[in-house]
């Protein structure tokens, strides 16, 4: 209620702030039985991990995950899996003057409204750091929906600032830091280059999808499957907006066109984006977000200081000029903590459930 | 947990069948002694009332709501608010042979796999008839809303099929069948006459808003007060894609751009759509949705029928040309829920909470 | 949140007060496709029903049941299950001079105080009227977990006032009024006949129990089956203690008698009353409950009115004399529905659970 | 859902083992602004811990407390409050061989048949050793509660096995290591010596009460003060019975003596326990707790394997005979998290309601 636990049945509660001792999470509700360990978690740590080109904050952090509980002889319990990552590179006096002044795009002048006070420190609560619990947590429930159903996560991104990039494949994603789907990505850094010496920021589009997703996942009317994702992707710092499937592009779409034909084979397209009504078809879940620029630059902005007086800020310390480069591996998480939830949902109210007509998504794929 | 409760402080459940005797609501967590009488939610009602121009089903329903309990002399007493609109226009026969085929774009084959059988009467608990007790829901909302902090919702239409509404005034929304800000709109009247000579459909988008939003709303991490907004558009029928404030132009924005300035006597602009960190910034909330092209289309459509096999579809019946035509209603209501769900959460946590740091939003307003 | 819904994966909300035109309740999370039809539901009712002796109130209400929706064609849809019973014989006028005073053991003063106002015709939200539409959730519950595992729900008076009920056979509790386990109840009868002539009402200790409960069902640390359990049963009007197997007796027990043996024949003892570690272990479930005197009584009680003033109470209209006496299909009720949330709930998290032991409890019923 | 989680807008998320590295708790929901540090905790923690007589487990735990977020310059900042006790003495080789067998009375038969395996050190998530994180996050509850409405938290022994414990002075509770009010302990010091010596174990009956409640506290139907209250203490391991006020004795009592008068200076008598209709009076509030003999005594048991077959038990290991003896802190944790809870709801839903009825409760403390 508080906000900070995401699921019920698949349930994480994540705790910390950016300078604090240590970040985490607390995972309740993952099935007993499942092998895991740190490098099961790892992995995907690792992909978000900043510090690791030019283009990311210089921040070094290497985000090294310990399984506090839940798991047992290398297997889960389950009971709670408590993942603590220590903070280890704070630097708080870099940002030792922004708690009398609100930063123009941050959260400073809503925390101070709602708590009455904040913790400055590389932005608290409210800092992307909170995001890696979140990817430890997807990986867990990666793990299980893949072993269980053959599920699995890709993310890439598809446009930085006003640059489009063209899909070439995914084997190109985990081949250079921006996840582009591209063999060259120097038009990329070039961009950012002179975005990094403009003093400025930008904004990016990332597209995360799920293949093998059962078919039935969501619930009518509230907990559509769509609706949990998109309240997970909004969740993510920095997002703005949330499309399935054909997104805003179905507004000028006909009706003859966007409803996905039905062939004994499969469906003929995926303008749903693998869900109708709420609930999954069993296509490719696609889902794309935008993600605004940081709001941290070194260019000077007009502002108020705490006592409502003109102010200037200029935000010095070690941001990302593009927060949505390291986004990708957060999308899939998150996609895979939706997923995961709607999996177990859909086991206990429905397990009985038999269905004569086949499932023509899965017969595709 | 099954998807048919929208809150929790301030609970709206939903239940019943687009072909069902009834549909309504029960809201609990309603706080006492607001004055309430069906009068006050019949308005909302009543814009969003099917068969009132030839744009939208002439399906004829009065949708007269009615106050089963939690008011007593005239007032809310806390307790559950249960609201019944009965079902009096159904023809059941319309969509008789709908049963053995998938409908492409609708929830038919997504229903069946998740339940193993489905009410194929109108769509069943699938259609956008339950929106119904949503918009009643959000009436009462608005009302403790305006009475206790001003605030007070709006939304247009700004785009349907590929033709871009311009804004002109918000008085014009109420005088044309798609709640369009403009004074003449007969090009969208012979838009939508060729669109039904066609047989065909298209999508619509719809802003939303809020003003006189309370500073300090929305809960970091995840019940962000933008994430649950997206959660509750998503609920909505068709809708395929959300955006808070400047969306997915934020992308292509810069942060010089994007970050919204402070002056001390307000905000310099309204990029972050009234939204920073998940938190009210006392802004305009500005919402904008993407609703996908009517599925009930009279065009023949390739699916396949519940054994497999090919089969061609059909849709007839009395379907909206385009759902989004009375979509503003229905964002609107969904908007104010969240709105109310939140306010009622900051007083739980914060209400001692006092800041010495001036409102700058509301000085403006 | 606001107190009327009760579980979430099987979530029923209550709605309605003693003299509104109707109460009911919204049912999601039923699992789909079993059949239900209102005469499942009514048997229960029926059990419950008031007037139907002298020892309960006159209260004539036949408490019919109607399904609203979630029911197609016979079956289950999976949809929310909208259950209405309307109010038939409200005389409020019997309850006209309880506003401005405070009946003692009643929820005047804290209705007033919490809520701001109260409804005064019968009690309002707070009469055991609303235990009905639990007993009929309840009914739903317990067909699908006989029809699923064979789970029956059995109870019966074991103490009123001060005399205490000798069990004699489960088959004596349908042939006489207070669903006393016992052949001849004329000893109970003059005792309520000697308390109505003294103006007075007398409290009841009322057994439940379940047999063919699922072993593992029940979850650490807090939503422990005989934690919900206690929580279902303290949610029933005038409850003042809840116990579980050997309840308050353990107390004094030494841990050699108190923990029971296992043989490979089955457990030797129950004085877990079928739940270990919160997880109930195929057992029976064993319940005791104790419930106040009704508070309603003619005999004249010192209180004080709304302005703080002395004033005597003296409670007229249709009450009964041992709210007890109807109570106990309302606990089984509450014992189903609980049962029923956690087999939903063990579903999801250990659907793919399977051990070697077996299942020793099964083994011997 | 999967049970770790007491409360909502006080969410505490416990999570650990009893002998893993570490239990802990995260607590969302806590008011910000308020001062607190590790020995606001400790002081609580430390009544609870073992190994401090002979009466109890020798298992040396000093039980420190560490907090990890949630606090910025000495205060809440509303933000979760993640709280760390690490486990330092754990001999795991003390319970090899229990891993095969069932021990009666233990949740060992219940936790493999839920999850097909368990971790067997100790308890594993079953041990009593979890309670010490809620005794931490009741110690933050309870500050924010004295605080804000001068609420304190007490409790007592009143039996130990057939012993009952007379009520002297609350002075004499702090003074021996029973929690026992009175003055000379050594009839309950050579009960325990003989207890111990024969091998045995025993239960005891603990009393808690909160002074200075508000009134208003609790919603009906279903989340009444009294039923969250129960659902705490059988949250509590070993808990078998639960009553509020007059409990189980209003089953004798006749109405004319059971309901609480009401006089201008306050109520007459307390058989309610401070809730009438599930909402607190303002009186003190009033539960006693069953509490079973200890499962783990050295005493042979008739038990199976895992196999099935039939096998002795013996547990060795450091055991408290009477687990009784340390859950007087523990109740009170619980009942302070319930009161918590109910105080934030309250300030939701019906922060705006205001009285002319004087609160007499509190007139007379």
């Amino acid at each position: 209620m508080a906000g900070s636990t995401l699921g019920n049945l698949f349930a994480v509660t994540n705790f910390g702030e950016s300078h604090g001792p240590a970040i985490g999470c607390v995972i309740d509700g993952c099935p007993p039985g499942m092998l895991l360990c740190e490098a099961d978690i790892q992995a995907d740590l690792d992909r978000r991990r900043p510090g690791t080109s030019r283009h990311v904050t210089q921040r070094n952090e290497p985000d090294a995950v310990e399984i506090v509980s839940g798991v047992y002889q290398g297997k889960t319990t389950g009971t709670p899996i408590c993942l603590l990552i220590k903070n280890t590179d704070q630097r708080s006096k870099d940002y030792g003057n922004i708690l009398e002044t609100f930063r123009p795009g941050h959260a400073d002048y809503t925390y101070l409204h709602k708590y009455g006070l904040r913790d400055p420190r590389g932005g608290g609560r409210s800092s992307a750091r909170l995001t890696a619990p979140m990817v430890a947590a997807g990986a867990v429930a990666k793990k299980w929906l893949f072993e269980k159903y053959g599920t699995t996560f890709r993310g890439c991104m598809t446009q930085i600032g006003d640059v489009q990039i063209p899909f070439e494949s995914w084997d190109h994603v985990a081949n250079n830091p921006f996840f582009a789907p591209m063999a060259d990505v120097s038009v990329l850094e070039d961009f950012m280059d002179a975005l990094r010496k403009a003093g400025d920021s930008c904004g990016a589009r990332i597209r995360v999808m799920a293949s093998g997703v059962p078919v039935g996942l969501g619930e009518p009317l509230f907990d559509k499957l769509d609706a949990d994702i998109a309240f997970a992707m909004m969740g993510i710092n920095a997002v703005k907006g949330v499309e399935i499937g054909a997104g805003f592009a179905s507004v000028s779409q006909r009706g003859t066109t966007h409803g996905d034909g039905l062939l004994p084979t499969g469906f003929m397209s995926n303008n749903a984006g693998g869900v109708l009504g709420g609930i999954s078809t069993g296509q490719d879940l696609e889902v794309s977000i935008a993600i605004k620029p940081t709001s941290s630059i070194i260019s000077p902005r007009q502002s108020i200081d705490t006592s409502g007086q003109p102010s200037e800020v200029i935000t010095k310390g070690r941001h990302d000029p593009c927060v949505g480069i390291r986004a990708t591996p957060i999308a899939e998480a998150m996609l895979a903590l939706v997923v995961m939830e709607h999996a177990l949902r859909q086991r206990a109210q429905n397990a009985d459930v038999q269905v004569a007509t086949p499932d023509i998504a899965r017969q595709r794929s």
